[in-house]
């Protein structure tokens, strides 16, 4: 599929703004946007990186067709000066980002833009969207296939909002954990595994549940696994199957997937029944699917009582992240370069002091513990900030900065996680292939604790900031009280 | 932009059942397939139709290119035979649907095909996916402007999941009754009105608040509406902006729009205190917009509270339906022709009464009153059963059938809801414009009853069955129950 130009995929302050800057070219300075998110999507411990692949084909692609400067010109707000500049309109800026897969946790720049004000103003809207929707999507996966302990196949093309959070979804999903996707143009556009079985109209649409199974052994007798439960799963449904499985074992044919799927009625109960009903059968290796309106809480409420499900196939809750739809991801200034060349640290302050934002260009390093390899932190510190491995290193939480803790030089490893995608406007971000990020994701799902994936009251990881970013951010607080006392 | 094909955009086991038929030639009968829902998104009374045109879009542009055959022959499922007859693949079958703004209730088929079975099963997943999403953000959208009573603008693209959520979603919103979108390419696209205010980020880009504020005005003098709480809201926001428009005032420039958004805090308290502030400075038809993760129960609460908001901007609860995340719509088989061309009614039985179809080839009598021209019911009957309004009608209750009412000839009108969209694979579609689509879900939310658009608990319009109807599926039930016994 060709590029889509989404250049005008923003917000119209975005561009208003932009014609603003232009015409006070002084304070159209390199500015540095961070984007981060407050909370961990359905009150969990983690989010997982996800998008970056998309937002770097968005910025390549990025740029005004006369069509498009027309429609602006419509609009009766922009100058043919402004609508002139937008027609060899180039992004020229710097963009980084954490890579793909890895986990991420509040208030970190998981992708950070250095770009003159009015470029990083425009691609605002587009950023947060892509970033936002595979963000959350991939963060409800791993949640999902954590609670299923097995594989779990992403079906929820139908229930997305919409083509692309079903085609991108699917692509989150995939990062998150999940081994496969129903949606056959997410399979073919990002080669990933396309699953399925089959539906009651199928069932349905022949005289008999038994001459149903019959036909779709015949065709499929590789994939073969029935949806049970048209007429009655434990009656009808699983009996049938077996016949049918009997058949193709008598006539030698020994399929390398089969089974059946239950979608109604309780999973638990009839799973167990049919798994009895398999095993007694001769077909202790069948499948049992199990779909319906499945969730993390479910699954894991279904495992807990002993439920003989192989396999979850997951929709509407994972494709959409029912219980949290939006990830909620914000992209504040942090630092504006002054008209004399000096990088001046923001602050953007609330009545809410979590809700503070972090200033200045930062990076984050991430502590992992040597013997372990399991995260013991995350330190947001300036960008030029070094420390070394074999140094004592003092942490403590920057709204409680009493909390201290002292982690002994040696005994732990650091990490950069912000990677460059684009540098003074060139692309330098390499795609993996997405069953390679899933990888990439497990891996990094194995440095959590289990305590930060459990589902209920999770171990938040520490995000703490550096001494220098700490004082920083205090001085500039303090600076703003000044102000209002002043006022 | 160009028509994108979607035609991958399916399930897999779409086209395995497909290649099933196929094979099976004599099973690939005509088929009727009703999109119904059962549930009012967020326990509301109604639902917003919306997404047509896209579905037509959709059908016109299905097709199978070689590079798509190419992939799904990689899968290694599909046969040479089938794949040969996908190239020349095209959709001969017909669609009606309710048309866009209409209100609509659940069981009742919004959407009808009739076509041979792996026809209208290759289409299920993305008419699923197109119409569940846009009817979910209209309904939320008619929903958010019943409780503003005022302007609602649309400003969620950054929390959209997705690119596709964004731009549909900005249509199904205006649709739904907000009066523009802040998304640009919406705009475009749908020729719907942009807008927007300004950011923090521009607010922090000059060395003063007011620095910031006089050359937004400068530049947008006949839309100037100012983001008031960057440093502090009543302290320095609204005094500034206060200033601002007091110097246009002096220079003779008397702006169409002006105003300020507040962001942040409560805005009950922020807006009166605005308001009366604007009042004394002499600006009485100043904007005050409200935004910050508004939904309809906020905005209901604001208002009951007496805020003095004028404009709300509503963007994530809006966007992505935050407490509703699915429209939850299903594609059920109603019935099949036989070998023998006898159209032959099918119904899916389930453990939830409620759940059980509705069998036949069925349309939708909506019947007004015709004093008021408010909705009294629809009524749902097979495709050729005739009423005419000077007949009495007796409407029942169809899970409490003993619940009757009578309603005497002359005093209702029907109309019969679903239109045409394909017969026998010709469009019949004819596109409206979407500005105008908005009226006519105005006139259409203008037939409900007040009591239907209330959010807690509303009153449920009864969607009721013709007597045809119903015996004929307690005729099918009874069939079903004899089955299971004779097990």
């Amino acid at each position: 599929m060709e590029a889509r130009n989404l250049t005008l995929l923003t917000d119209l302050y975005e561009l208003t703004m932009m014609q603003g800057y232009f015409k006070n070219e002084e304070v159209n300075q390199p500015a540095v946007f961070d984007m981060f998110y407050r909370e961990n999507p359905s009150h969990g411990g983690y989010a997982v990186m996800a998008g970056v692949e998309q937002v770097a084909e968005y910025i390549r692609n990025l740029h005004f067709e006369s069509e498009q400067i027309d429609y602006l010109r419509s609009l009766g707000i922009f100058g043919e000066d402004f609508l002139d500049y937008l027609k060899s309109f180039r992004f020229t800026g710097s963009i980084w980002a954490v890579p793909e897969g890895s986990v991420v946790f509040p208030h970190e720049p998981i992708l950070k833009v250095i770009a003159p004000i009015m470029q990083a103003q425009l691609i605002e809207t587009a950023v947060l969207n892509i970033i936002n929707h595979q963000c959350l999507i991939a963060t409800k996966a791993a949640r999902v296939c954590y609670a299923a302990g097995a594989e779990v196949m992403e079906f929820g093309a139908r229930r997305a909002q919409g083509a692309d959070a079903s085609i991108y979804g699917a692509r989150a999903a995939v990062i998150g954990g999940c081994t496969g996707t129903s949606n056959v143009i997410a399979g073919q556009m990002f080669d990933i595994p396309v699953k399925g079985t089959n539906a009651h109209s199928w069932i349905m649409s022949f005289p008999d549940e038994l001459t149903a199974f019959r036909r779709y052994a015949e065709l499929y007798p590789d994939a073969c696994v029935f949806v049970a439960d048209t007429y009655d799963t434990l009656k009808s449904g699983v009996p049938h199957a077996i016949r049918v499985f009997s058949e193709m074992r008598d006539k030698g044919i020994h399929p390398k997937m089969y089974g059946i799927r239950l979608d109604s009625g309780d999973l638990a109960y009839l799973s167990k029944q049919t798994k009895k009903m398999f095993d007694e059968a001769g077909f202790p290796d069948a499948v049992i699917i199990g779909s319906n309106d499945l969730d993390e809480y479910l699954i894991e409420s279904l495992r807990a009582q002993g439920a003989k499900i192989t396999n979850w196939a997951v929709g509407t809750s994972l494709i959409t992240s029912k219980d949290w739809s939006a990830f909620g991801g914000v992209y504040k200034m942090a630092a504006i370069m002054t008209p004399d060349g000096v990088l001046e640290p923001k602050i953007k302050i609330s009545e809410n002091s979590e809700k503070n934002t972090n200033p200045g260009s930062k990076k984050i390093l991430r502590i992992y513990e040597k013997d372990s390899g399991k995260i013991l932190a995350d330190l947001l510190c300036l960008a030029d900030e070094t420390f070394r491995e074999s140094d004592d290193l003092i942490l403590f939480d920057p709204l409680e900065p009493w909390k201290k803790t002292k982690l002994k030089g040696g005994i732990y490893n650091l990490r950069e996680m912000l990677e460059p995608v684009f540098i003074d406007g060139k692309c330098c971000f390499k795609p993996v292939p997405v069953m390679e990020i899933r990888c990439i994701c497990q891996r990094e799902l194995s440095t959590l604790w289990d305590e930060t994936k459990r589902f209920i009251n999770p171990h938040q990881v520490y995000v703490d900031l550096s001494d220098t970013l700490f004082k920083l951010k205090k001085e500039l607080l303090a600076k703003k009280g000044e102000e209002n006392i002043r006022q």
